[in-house]
């Protein structure tokens, strides 16, 4: 279950305080020359550390290809990369080793599991979408080269709708905020694929917006998606929400998007349009109350550097999930 | 694509004007003792014509099981049915033979098989959805023989939150007065699922929520998906969200529920919590602005007889859908 | 694990006893024209007492299809069928309720499920290879249209290789002289697959001659696979199995085929040429020890009317499962 | 397709010149403590250089694991590991940048993908086979913990039976001479698990013996597999291959097998025992025809150091095979 995808399968593997993280790619189409300079930027985007909203610590996320690419050109056999995890601080996590702090996966991944890495969260932490965006920035790559766009922008922060420049200073200041009184916020983030054929989705259970929503809902802190109008089309009426066709150049197109681009689970041609939730950070600089594996009440109080709000590094996080998404569909659809 | 589910799996098939719709389950336990009658109830939820606030069309929706089941035990193998399409009024249809109607799957089949079945929706339609009912009836019955039990309801209705038998009668109101206008309703669906082990989830792209969105989204007109508290989890801070844990009689539990029961992906034994948004009914008995298969504009109004909001009869889909999710966890956690 | 294949999947059902058998194709390319006579052919070389060497039970095997056909062309949607079970005799079988049959899947069913439908093998009968040879017709038209055959022929029979009329009437005798002393007789199938194009077949696990084998040992009563020279080649020496290429008319060829098509894992453009072993029929009738559902030790003798070699049988089953992994192949490469 | 395997599932990476091989483990149980060492020596077995049988190149074959791993104990988590390519002579393969070797996987890479990597045979080189035995030595450490052997032996080598010490001494001898005359031998390897519990393997496209068959024509140089009788009983007649129960000691047994220890496609108790052919090693150091990639005539000699027989390397690339597979049987049968 660390893969995702049919036909272009990215499998992941590291926890925060290991070896490495990193993934392998099977089903890259092979002859596509990869720009290893875009993908080093989008690794910069995810980076801790790459803004003064953010953590921190400094992750250089150095990634090492291993295999399937030969003279920066794809080979059609797997890609497998690794990134080395150098910056690990454990011993900020002795407390941890038998407590389970609230809101995070302690708790289920010892009730699964029997065992778990306390450091870090160990395979839970965000450090794992890393090997994520790597994997997405090459599937970006190559959609990119048949005209496709994906683009996350943050769409809210603690609440702030975020519409313009002024907006995110908004935002901005609420983080630091929330910061100075020791809570977080949460946000969400908004993405957009433009340039995608009519076509991609596979009906019944493959349908566009499940692939989506299920890709959205694999990151860390997600709670929420939605595409088109969403949870707003639900308080609606149905004459508010019709997407009328007309011809414009010999193409199908629609006068409105409230669809977001997809019809019975395939892409109409029009934008593709959809929205993740994130809940705050779980990470709060406070006392709570919590329990042991030894099944006994106890108090922690996580120390560590952290971010405030998962909305900025989430960006290019729903931007590698639904490059891989699309990637995919479009290969399913021999398109 | 037509296949749900990775140990317990559902694969469907059937247009609304075909011979059938059904499908074959894969994966159920042996040795279940089946409970044809609560099959039979659950179809008769999802039924059109089941109350006044649907549709009056008759289906009878008798289910022939043709295999896997004997003397009312499963047996392991293959538990195909099949639900006789016999109350096909295809006239009804002539005038969408070339004609796209606007906010349907008419258009994207099309550009995707260059071929489409335009009687009632074809593959589209909400018909299909039967076959998963029963399904969802046979996983629902083993998840309640282990003390899992999965409930649906109407949370709102054209922007009508329902907490009360009150609220529900203002609902039905409004579906009313939507019919008067020719018009239709969104609407959004609660589902609580009881009982649930902790350690249901597969980290990383197997993430419950993930598997849960993915069903959720693949049912007709779902237009978002939510947990624990979701979109409104985005707008607030960290404070508002932590549960903290506490030992209630030796087991592991959480004071509050703003997780939604899942927590790193993996349940935590608290209740699991979700919501789905529908759009309003896509079919509006109004003249429409569209295209033909032969690209030229056109105008299109839709007879036949249609639901004026998809609430009603999603709710017993949702339940279905969640259950098979749930029982498909459950097994890939050999619990 | 009831479905075969990755974008042209096969889900069968059907116990031997039961309702019906048949089966759900997902993934067939629309917009194809079906011919039904070729399918009813097909049916009939797989039929029981469709020649003096089988079993003189009479099934009918009319298929009747459920979806995803109209007018005869594939909508792209799930083609659903199903064939009646309609002469059954379960009194012969009351003496097997509890008993196992050796060397059937009698016991080995018992031991995994707890249950088993002891009425003619029940699943495991070769009753559930007439939904394969159905879902089999069809790939093999379509692939016909592609200008690729698919042809099996037995290859020997009870030790007697058929290379001739002359050795078939041998082996015709052969099935006579077993019969006579109630035994039962072994044999091995060959299929080519002629027209195939270089490039199918997906390394490393996915290798051509994988799939295959995988299809080909899911057959009842297939006890070994080899391509090309197969085990002939573990006795030979290098030199003896070299295929020197050559170019003709602009093609790249072989001037032999020890590979039997495949080199790599994938196709590559020759004929794909492979056998199948199949042991003798497993039902003697003759008093054989065995045990029962009670852990009691018996003795059983199996009435019925039983088939004494399985090969002519076989013969289309083996084009089924070939020509479905080939068409699978093929959409797996995009070809 | 470069994974295996469905709840045990170990997705593979790398070329033979590339940067290094090596894989991902999914889905091991968690808490297992592993023994690096006789992982090592495994990768010992299947080194080149090991024995004076096979080729003289050096691989020191040192494997680093990058997660899912911690204090020796699994996580349940996914185990990436990595084997850097040390020893590679890219200057050897030169001459094959635009002819394709015959027998070889050369041109049918170049057909499928348009590009491939010469040097050594790239992705399809037995290099590759040290990331599978790697992941089956942990495969078959957590199969011992269960009381379940997997042992593999040379079963002929150029046509030499090997039934005793005395056996390989001639076969060794054969491999000298073949040696000397510039030739290759083929040979069959044999395989028994001892201590599987019945119920492994699942109906009906999921049969053990198309498990296992799938994974042994995965190898390269494969080229049959057979199980119990195999090929024999095809010859044979049902009188001879009879598998009578008896119950030994409460337990139900076979007083043969026939069968290989699978009836119906699932496990019966008993040991299974299969065998795989393989060809010839392909690469013949003499001069043969062949084309370029510009469709041009030539010839190759190639140069290099390489085995004469692949047998006594294959032993453990079977045995990691078949360890897998049937720890995947044992988990998806929930035992």
């Amino acid at each position: 279950m660390n893969t995702f995808g049919n036909i272009f399968r990215f499998t992941g593997f590291g926890e925060s305080h290991g070896e490495a993280v990193g993934g392998i790619i099977d089903g890259m189409p092979a002859g596509f020359r990869i720009d290893f300079d875009a993908i080093d930027a989008e690794m910069e985007r995810r980076r801790p550390g790459s803004s003064p909203l953010v953590t921190t610590r400094k992750e250089p996320d150095k990634i090492r290809f291993l295999s399937g690419i030969r003279d920066g050109i794809t080979l059609g056999t797997p890609i497998a990369f690794m990134i080395e995890n150098t910056n690990v601080r454990s011993s900020d996590y002795d407390i941890l080793e038998h407590a389970f702090r609230p809101n995070h996966a302690d708790y289920t991944y010892f009730a699964k599991y029997g065992i778990r890495d306390h450091r870090g969260g160990g395979r839970a932490s965000a450090r794992e979408t890393a090997g994520r965006v790597a994997a997405g920035a090459i599937a970006k790559q190559y959609l990119a080269s048949r005209g496709i766009t994906v683009t996350a922008r943050p769409a809210s922060i603690g609440g702030i709708e975020i519409r313009s420049e002024r907006d995110m200073e908004r935002a901005e200041e609420a983080i630091r905020e929330a910061r100075a009184r020791r809570d977080t916020l949460g946000g969400t983030v908004e993405c957009i694929v433009s340039g995608a054929p009519a076509g991609l989705g596979e009906p019944v259970f493959g349908k566009l917006q499940a692939m989506l929503a299920s890709a959205m809902m694999s990151i860390n802190a997600a709670k929420g998606f939605e595409y088109g109008d969403g949870f707003a089309s639900a308080a609606s009426e149905g004459s508010e929400q019709t997407d009328e066709f007309y011809i414009d150049n010999g193409h199908v197109r629609t006068r409105t998007n409230h669809s977001g681009g997809i019809q019975g689970g395939i892409s109409n041609g029009e934008d593709i349009r959809f929205r993740v939730a994130f809940k705050p950070i779980a990470t709060l600089p406070r006392p709570l109350d919590t329990v042991t594996d030894t099944m006994e009440e106890t108090t922690v109080e996580v120390g560590g550097r952290h971010d405030i709000c998962v909305v900025p590094r989430a960006v290019p996080v729903v931007e590698a999930m639904a490059a891989m998404t699309i990637l995919d569909a479009l290969l399913l659809a021999r398109l």
